[in-house]
């Protein structure tokens, strides 16, 4: 189990040039993105910097759902800067590229393909020592400031997947939900739907004593090691931050009560998943996001066709834990009740039905798009749909229950309309 | 907020040795006390160091409730090992004092006073970088092994205070509940009142944000910071295990689920105080332990007198609830409910005496010596006892009460007869 410092305060972001200080920082690498670098959480980044006299370069080219060749852009950025400390500001995007940035400038002679998880990559151990990251969350739902995961598109096989070793874990999370208030409406809800999938999967993860390999050298246990007693409080206490604040945090950015709720349940729920893994809602979204056609969502500011990860995340969801809840029925249920539902004359033999239908009921409320047609999907692309989430082996097989190719191809066809 | 690495599980002791080797460490001092260098915690760690060809050696002169002299005896055995890791396996007494021996013998130049607490010490921020520790807790109530703090009885003045600091924390916890499975019933007892009061006085604390002087620079801040939304998620789960397993694990040592249960609460009311910190139970409770006569404690297999710290600690815990209630009452509400108390028609206004009926309730069942009276003390002892607690400013002034000597009198005369 580990764990990621986070510092949580409005405001508190003013204090990062004396974090750098503290960690005696000479060359500093800050990492946004286009839209970002003109907004609030930057300047106030910025400000810090200037005041604490830290020495830094900015690269504000990341890209809003990164691919393999954005990633080595920044990498490359990285390299030739010779940093000795990462500041990220911005949301996943931002945070998993700065990893990835901080690893391979750490293992400059390693390539691309050793840190990739298998079977994409080589997914090797990392050894080297990496510098200090620390990272300010701009959005709230990755909880990418409390894990060792850094997610990409590959752009060859139209895929995502990603590096996941605690070694790139950031050193500190600023949690500051004054950055939350400039969020626009349809991020504060797809980021939500993240967070709601991280607690529901690591909740109904595979036990971590039921997870097979177990290596028995500690050094090469997976970082996603099934559900276990610890990440069950953190995803708990997450779905409850959810069903009580996620839908107030949309309807209204002055909110601050529910935004800096939901931005502690981000991270939150990161140290969560973080630790105990998601499962088919995160396996099969990859290729949601991958194949994506022309589809381009409200409220993001992106010159390419984009399913946002949290939208792509929780369109199965319905699908998904109802075929998941035979093997730990009770969360299920648990899960149901925390999210709403009246569970007192429920039959346990229900329980996937009734998180389905709450789910469902919880995403109609919030005008989530009905299903993948909604997107663009057709039954069509069932066939790529699966074969791009045969790869995910590394998330998919902590599923609590085994699925087949048709099982994968059932639950995208019951996802293609939710309502 | 800074948290630690822990490992859970039946049998994880044996891997202590591949966690060593994977530390790249070459001579390892092993910290135990004389009882439990007989017992199978001790041998399962021996037995992995001998299977990982470790080359160790072991210390067995912890003290059970140690004193600055038995920490310079300890810090005397580590300078002269120049070890390169620790393994602690013990109770608190055993992990404070490898943390207090693996401090000084990084920084060898440095007067034992100098990073002892202020007032009484200089408390010095910890600036040289410390030796690995492993913990391996064989209590279910410290929390040690997850905390930056290490605590003493000073004998020349007859106080016990210790040392506070993140860089003092273990690298990792080994949390193996088999471990526990041997603990006689008082010391279970004993040492769940322990995670009791930290998870108690943790929540009642004063908020993070409330709190004063609040340094500019986050790495001048003590670990001791307040109540806040993270400890306030683990003080709550341990007060709820608490509730739930506390009396099965005493009635029973082959409960396994109970006990088991209790050390993992043992850890996580560690997490939860070892950040928000703790007030007066426990700045009460050193006076009481120091200032100690004759008392010997069933199950305790010492030769001096001694008051358990789990035992100093809680028997002033009814009396320190209600008088703090005034503060965050619904706080105190919502800790009674969980230990058992009916609070359907309760008013707000009652919370203390509500919680500190709850806690006398819950202390009768479990045959808790009658008050301070009962362990020897009298109200002859009460102004040294108030003169005790006034150098634990440390905590007491996270009270969320502000609280004058007589106050203090009068929660030492309150605690003198529970029943």
């Amino acid at each position: 189990m580990a764990i990621s410092n986070i510092r949580y305060g409005e405001g508190v972001t003013k204090e990062v040039g004396m974090d750098l200080q503290n960690l005696g920082a000479r060359r500093v690498c800050l990492m946004t993105d286009k839209n970002l670098s003109q907004l609030p959480p930057v300047n106030a980044v910025l400000n810090s910097l200037a005041k604490y006299g830290i020495n830094f370069q900015m690269y504000d080219n990341v890209r809003v759902e990164p691919t393999d060749q954005s990633f080595l852009d920044a990498i490359e950025f990285a390299k030739k800067g010779e940093f000795d400390a990462y500041v990220a500001v911005g949301g996943g995007s931002v945070i998993d590229t700065c990893k990835a940035a901080n690893l391979y400038a750490s293992s400059p002679t390693s390539d691309f393909l050793d840190y990739v998880n298998a079977p994409i990559g080589k997914g090797k151990p990392v050894t080297v020592p990496l510098k200090p990251l620390v990272a300010v969350p701009t959005t709230a739902g990755t909880g990418s400031e409390t894990t060792g995961v850094a997610i990409f598109d590959f752009k060859e096989l139209k895929v995502k997947t990603g590096i996941a070793s605690r070694a790139i874990k950031p050193t500190l999370g600023i949690i500051d939900p004054l950055h939350t208030l400039s969020m626009p409406e349809r991020i504060v809800a797809n980021s939500g739907f993240d967070v709601l999938c991280h607690a529901l999967e690591s909740y109904t993860a595979l036990p971590y004593n039921m997870r097979s390999p177990c290596p028995s050298n500690p050094i090469n246990r997976p970082a996603y090691q099934g559900s276990n007693p610890i990440s069950d409080v953190w995803a708990l206490h997450a779905l409850r931050i959810v069903a009580k604040y996620l839908k107030r945090a949309i309807r209204n950015p002055e909110d601050r009560e529910a935004r800096a709720n939901m931005h502690l349940a981000s991270a939150f729920a990161g140290i969560g998943f973080g630790n105990a893994g998601v499962h088919l809602c995160h396996g099969m979204s990859y290729p949601i996001s991958g194949l994506v056609k022309t589809y381009k969502p409200k409220d993001y500011n992106v010159d390419h066709s984009l399913v946002p990860h949290g939208l792509s995340v929780v369109l199965t969801s319905p699908a998904v834990f109802a075929f998941t809840a035979q093997i730990h029925p009770e969360r299920h249920l648990e899960a149901a009740e925390i999210l709403g539902a009246d569970i007192r004359t429920a039959r346990i033999k229900d329980a996937g039905f009734i998180l389905a239908d709450t789910l469902r009921k919880f995403l109609f409320d919030l005008n989530v798009d009905d299903g993948l047609a909604a997107i663009g999907y057709s039954k069509a692309d069932i066939p790529a749909l699966v074969k791009g989430t045969l790869p995910q082996a590394r998330v998919t097989k902590l599923s609590p229950r085994p699925q087949t190719e048709e099982d994968l191809s059932a639950l995208f066809e019951a996802s293609m309309k939710l309502y």
